[in-house]
């Protein structure tokens, strides 16, 4: 039996196998096997001589840096990179209105109504500091906020304490101090909190409540150095969530247009599968929310560098593209200014599933983008002005990506893994899909949908995508609990902090 | 009755006063305030011309930017400050033995021995990630240990988890990430953990078991990936500390000399009583403990950079100065590569608390540092190998300088505060010392020692220092907790990346 091989683009001359594959088997298109070849790894499709491009996507991933023979392993040692595209290039290309979107079925969904804004997929109690000096009183109130206060209030889902690394000894006037300043600004607003945050302060902070709130809400905060100790701080924090939980006991879920939808995509421990499987998945449902009128959030800069060409062109105007050309930019200053470029993205584990280098792991990382117009680029931590798709620059990392996003608003977050990752988000349900098969089965706890059935042609990216859009309208309307929320498996909060520790 | 007011130097033109002051209140020195002057702020002892030096502790904090009559307010509009000593000039200060150290009455102290190294005051299970990623499975497994196991192992203190926001999305090749990648490989041979940290792994991270490990010990880490699942995953962790237990359950104190203790400094919230009360008492408990053959770090380089040439002066040798010089250069280009200076330290509540501008803060920083020579200047998170009074080139912020220290492998943390806050660390007790008696009696649940008696003039700084020499041996030996411990009020483990985030 010839094992099956994956050839994404008619123009490719590598193909990626489905299972560890032993010098001298038979595979698809009358390939024979040269040498071992891992899972998810890919094969050549021909001879390439030293110099010849190495095609996945349609897309030059580099060059043959050395003689690669049909039916041979192609790694990462064996392909020089390509250079990343020339940035003041892409303001000569022309936005373009791309294909038609699918249509989805349903047009509404069940959510916590924030007024005219996005819609809460939880109903929470967000708690947020100032600073993490008080993060150790935080926590303590928040094991008795939820074990004997929390019950009397059954239509709020939970309490959630967002500690963060930020707030004093930093360069607060420093000019990329923005970011983390926004970013838990942003965070107050969540749609998940219904406009209840509990601001916790210190006293002496650089991050003051007033530059949280604003000077007419400011005195909302529970300011510790106010306070006569711990045990009093703890009352006073106690005694203001309550009052907030009573408000938020209120909210209801209604039937709300998907236009109140604000969701996050984003990869981590991605292997050579997620660009066939997970990612473009998520970008078939992505462009049914799109066409539904949500709003979807793709990021991560280092992930989307080598790709950004395709990305310029599907802008929905000048500005958007030239936008992304800029942040683009601040990112290629930021990395240059560390002694590194966008190369020092890959992981080990990217590498292990079979991503030879940046660029093959940025190919399918916008593959998660689906096809829709870029409506909107905002920096880590804005929210978003428009609908429909919205590139947020955030890091790639997971936890910044993650925390970043949800400082942007969204209340649900689509993760799309090969290696596996435990990952979730306090604040907001993160939905697990896997790249492979094999990964839902070994992790059955930990992995919410797995679209690994599209490469063994088991569902078409069409019929996968739409099952994922109907599991995210199930997991935003509470119908459906993650698997991170069943176990409450929770990362910390990692904020984007670029500027200066003093 | 006249209000007390302190001059530290011979040579100031400004004393604080102890007290709120009232225009027209007579002073001390024949002196009538001229102004309102808040408590801990500082007084003209005579009239000062624009430009005219304004001195405290000996040294010029920067020029009067206005007349100035004495018996006024001096604050920080008022004073222009002055530039920080000039690095290159520092190697023409050839090092000076300090006058003699104070003797200490006890020379020993009860720990947990590890072999020749620095002992142990808390005998801990120590679990550490090497990648985020995996924190929301570890804190369910630290939930079930510390509920199912740790009663088992009356002999252990506590099981503590370090999850931090390294390990993976990160530029692991930048020259600067050096500085995360040896905290956390240094953080897993605290003294606090007898040898037996916990790793835990995701699998594909940037940072491997085997870099914080090496090739021998890499696979006593566990690797969630290896594992089936969350439940899998966590019966792993679980039967890893179970071993781990079982040895340290074994771990007695036993009376050590003083060489194997070894303990950090560190100011927070500061105000302009520090230099004159905690921060001089802790120096007179440092000269102590130093005397005995302890080993104390002070840090926080935006804190010394303005009194750097009283600290060359103290190096123990030529390549000491040289490295500190080197040490503070790095900061100077690490800070101004982010668009500010050190003169982005100072906090709205250092300035509340009277101090009008870094140079200030630095005179009172340094004090905490006592007399002794500086035996060795470290990088952040750096083990020390020499005895003796160490500089650890940290952040000064607090959160930051504590876990760099702790990495360095401190087992106790003196911690100076005037504004006061709740800090604690879950990995080695922190003592609280307050710079004023009103903080103490505010927070009389967070504060351990009260050095505002200093200001009162009921103990001298020897008296003091000698107290608080003998409350640092008492929490060391276990005698005493802090009341950070009582309270299990613990921060973040916050890691200094001045590497990119990829």
């Amino acid at each position: 039996m010839k094992q099956k091989i994956i050839r994404i683009h008619p123009l490719d001359n590598v193909a990626v196998v489905l299972e560890d594959i032993v010098a001298g088997t038979e595979l698809d298109q009358d390939l024979i096997a040269l040498t071992d070849i891992p899972e998810a790894h890919k094969v050549a499709l021909r001879d390439l001589q030293v110099g010849a491009p190495v095609v996945r996507y349609g897309v030059k991933l580099g060059q043959a840096a050395e003689e690669i023979k049909r039916g041979e392993w192609v790694h990462e040692k064996r392909i020089i990179a390509a250079r990343p595209p020339e940035l003041e290039q892409l303001r000569a290309i022309k936005p373009s209105m791309p294909a038609k979107l699918p249509m989805p079925e349903q047009m509404t969904f069940s959510g916590f109504r924030n007024g005219d804004g996005y819609a809460g997929t939880r109903n929470l109690l967000g708690i947020i500091p100032t600073v993490q000096c008080v993060a150790g009183v935080l926590n303590r109130a928040v094991e008795l906020i939820r074990r004997d206060l929390l019950p009397r209030y059954p239509h709020v889902d939970d309490v959630v304490v967002i500690n963060h690394a930020y707030g004093c000894g930093v360069a607060i006037d420093a000019p990329d101090a923005a970011i983390p300043i926004r970013t838990i600004r942003n965070l107050l607003s969540h749609p998940n909190f219904g406009g209840e945050p509990l601001v916790v302060g210190l006293g002496c902070e650089k991050l003051t409540p007033h530059m949280l709130l604003g000077p007419d809400r400011a005195s909302e905060a529970v300011v510790l150095q106010d306070y006569a100790g711990f045990q009093a701080s703890l009352n006073a924090i106690i005694d203001s969530a309550a009052v907030r939980l009573a408000k938020l006991e209120r909210r209801k879920r209604e039937t709300l247009p998907l236009k109140h939808l604000l969701i996050g995509l984003q990869c981590g421990g991605s292997d050579s599968f997620s660009g066939m499987t997970a990612n473009p998945a998520a970008g078939y449902a992505a462009d049914l929310l799109v066409a539904a009128g949500a709003t979807v959030l793709f990021s991560e800069v280092t992930e989307v560098r080598d790709a950004v060409h395709l990305l310029a062109a599907r802008a929905a105007d000048e500005q958007v593209r030239d936008r992304l050309i800029e942040e683009m930019a601040w990112y290629d200053r930021y990395l240059m200014a560390g002694g590194v470029d966008r190369g020092a993205n890959p992981s080990p584990g990217n590498k292990q599933g079979g991503l030879s280098n940046i660029i093959e792991k940025a190919m399918g990382s916008v593959a998660k983008s689906g096809h829709a117009p870029i409506a909107a680029v905002i920096g880590p931590g804005e929210r978003p002005e428009v609908s429909g798709l919205v590139f947020s620059a955030t890091p790639a990392s997971d936890l910044v990506c993650g925390s970043e996003q949800l400082a942007s608003g969204i209340t649900l977050q689509v993760f799309l893994t090969g290696r596996g990752t435990p990952y979730g988000l306090a604040a907001a349900p993160v939905l697990k899909v896997s790249s492979r098969t094999k990964l839902r089965e070994h992790w059955p706890d930990l992995i919410d949908y797995d679209a690994g059935v599209i490469a063994t042609g088991q569902k078409t990216i069409a019929q996968a995508g739409t099952a994922l859009f109907h599991t995210i309208l199930a997991v935003a309307e509470g119908r459906q609990l993650t698997c991170s929320e069943k176990l409450r498996v929770y990362n910390d909060f990692c904020i984007f902090n670029p500027a200066p520790i003093t």
